[in-house]
């Protein structure tokens, strides 16, 4: 079973999706994770994926050996591509079939390299991957949203050690995503600037929050941060999607990821972490008010119980302290 | 430093609170749990806490042994209560001081106990606590909102394990609270009627989502639960607030939450959870469209990873389920 579920005091659509899970008690013990050595991911076993949907390969033929970086439809969905959405109520509630599409990136053939080992050209590959994926995505008419994210390390719930992310392409805007741009759009509208400039602009003039930065990216970590080492990336330069840029700004957008990915590395010894890419939805697609950016998590505390379910956070690290020690030494080379 | 800072963005406040950890490395290994066979909340150690704001005594004098509860200061609190908030702005950031109330609700004397496993009466008792401390607090006119929640289990975030609940008043009312009410609000001038109360005539029509029960409460796991056995308890009657309610409904309360707690013991294996009391914000006192519950959250899933980022949820286990398993067998006595 996979559908969407709406919230009807929030107006946030859930989606259950059951058959990731063989029943309920799994949960309780340890989650489903791939044991010993065989790795689904790695260079050999493209058999045991779906077949890829894009790969940077060598010349060689689809879903065989001699790739740098492929992309697979999840082997576990939570939405399936199949079919119609179906929108119907149930009493006071609403409920829509589980459409969409849901792919992992696997970002290296080795297994034991990660985002911040690899080379800026590799890393700048995933970045290009999210790109092609979001525009090939973008042509079926279902989808309004995608979102691109990560797992990082067992506790930040990644179920497969070997480095990859997740694109899952949605037939809403998630209301988080719906209220980050109507609120961008009113401050653009009080101020005919975007927030996100804004920011910038403040970041790069009082500098005690900026933790990495070339010519035309910058990291940062935000005002009001809430998480501990929370960290945001961001193009210097007004772009409201992630798929707009020009080719050659991946790779600039990835010097600054890794850069900032080893410095918290460093600093934090190699913490689990989560990313989310902010980008503005299809419909709004280039927009003087939104400004894609990359939001960092490390997952450090535990503190954070009551505030999965109020939204309300502790934070009990300043940002000007994260950012301080983070920047300590020059820039970490690979 | 205890200071709220607001996300320019989402409009969202969070606490930066630093004197409750030592440096920020500490953050990357364990949290600072008290080991070992020391517990500041047993009785005997009443000295080791700030002294009592209230208590449950059997006519021993204030801060000494012989208590069946105690509330007392936190002693590494998010916020302080002196001073004034000194809202300001930092450029396009807007922030204010960290002033607040925050308190643990030491639940019993017993270490060894939980809410699962005290008498309805003695459970009965914490929410009477809670009532005693919200009527008491209100009266400054500073605090806008007051957060009742409890962590249960180090992976939900507590750092003591003696059973205890927290209550922090804030001089804002949480955006997500704001939200809520709102959308409540909406709902009501549609229909004219609350939604809440909806949800509880069609749950218990529909009986599949139904947890617990008895005449004057209600406990189900929502239709569109976030979270695996997600469980919320409603009084059937409407209250906006927690504090609103009779005398005797509060025993009521405590008998459906126990029931509840001891059923989700039994199928999941005395899971860590979280639970929020969601009352009305203090200016919003008796509304016809607000009906305050307790959230619960059992801790079982790490997959939640960009849901902290995102407030969008994948559910592996429908909420039906869930309830069908927690209903099984008769009422759990003590």
């Amino acid at each position: 079973m996979r559908e969407f579920r709406r919230d009807p005091i929030l107006g946030t659509w859930v989606i259950i999706a059951t058959e990731r899970w063989q029943r309920p008690s799994d949960l309780a013990s340890e989650q489903r994770t791939v044991k010993g050595d065989f790795c689904p991911l790695c260079e050999g076993n493209e058999d045991k994926t779906p077949p890829e949907v894009f790969a940077l390969r060598n010349g060689t033929p689809p879903n065989s050996r001699g790739w740098r970086l492929r992309v697979v439809p999840n082997k576990f969905p939570a939405l399936r591509t199949e079919g119609d959405l179906e929108r119907r109520g149930e009493g006071i509630y609403d409920r829509m079939n589980g459409i969409g599409a849901h792919e992992v990136i696997v970002e290296t053939s080795l297994h034991q390299e990660t985002l911040a080992t690899l080379s800026v050209e590799a890393v700048r590959n995933v970045l290009w991957a999210y790109r092609e994926r979001i525009v090939d995505l973008k042509r079926d008419r279902r989808f309004k949203y995608m979102m691109v994210f990560k797992n990082h390390g067992s506790a930040a719930g990644a179920s497969l050690e070997h480095s990859h992310s997740q694109i899952v392409a949605l037939p809403i805007v998630p209301r988080r995503v719906k209220e980050e741009t109507e609120n961008a759009r009113d401050y653009f509208r009080h101020k005919d600037r975007c927030v996100f400039c804004d920011m910038i602009r403040q970041e790069m003039r009082e500098r005690d929050r900026v933790v990495s930065e070339n010519r035309t990216f910058l990291s940062f970590t935000p005002y009001a941060s809430r998480f501990p080492y929370e960290t945001w990336i961001l193009p210097k330069r007004h772009y409201s999607s992630f798929e707009q840029m020009e080719t050659g700004e991946y790779e600039s957008a990835a010097e600054v990821l890794a850069d900032t990915l080893r410095r918290m590395n460093r600093d934090l010894d190699h913490p689990p972490y989560n990313y989310i890419l902010h980008t503005a939805p299809f419909q709004e697609n280039e927009e003087e008010y939104y400004h894609w950016h990359l939001e960092i998590i490390p997952k450090l505390t535990k503190m954070a119980g009551f505030e999965w379910g109020t939204g309300f956070y502790i934070n009990p690290v300043r940002p000007e302290e994260a950012a301080e020690r983070m920047r300590r030494g020059e820039s970490l080379g690979n």
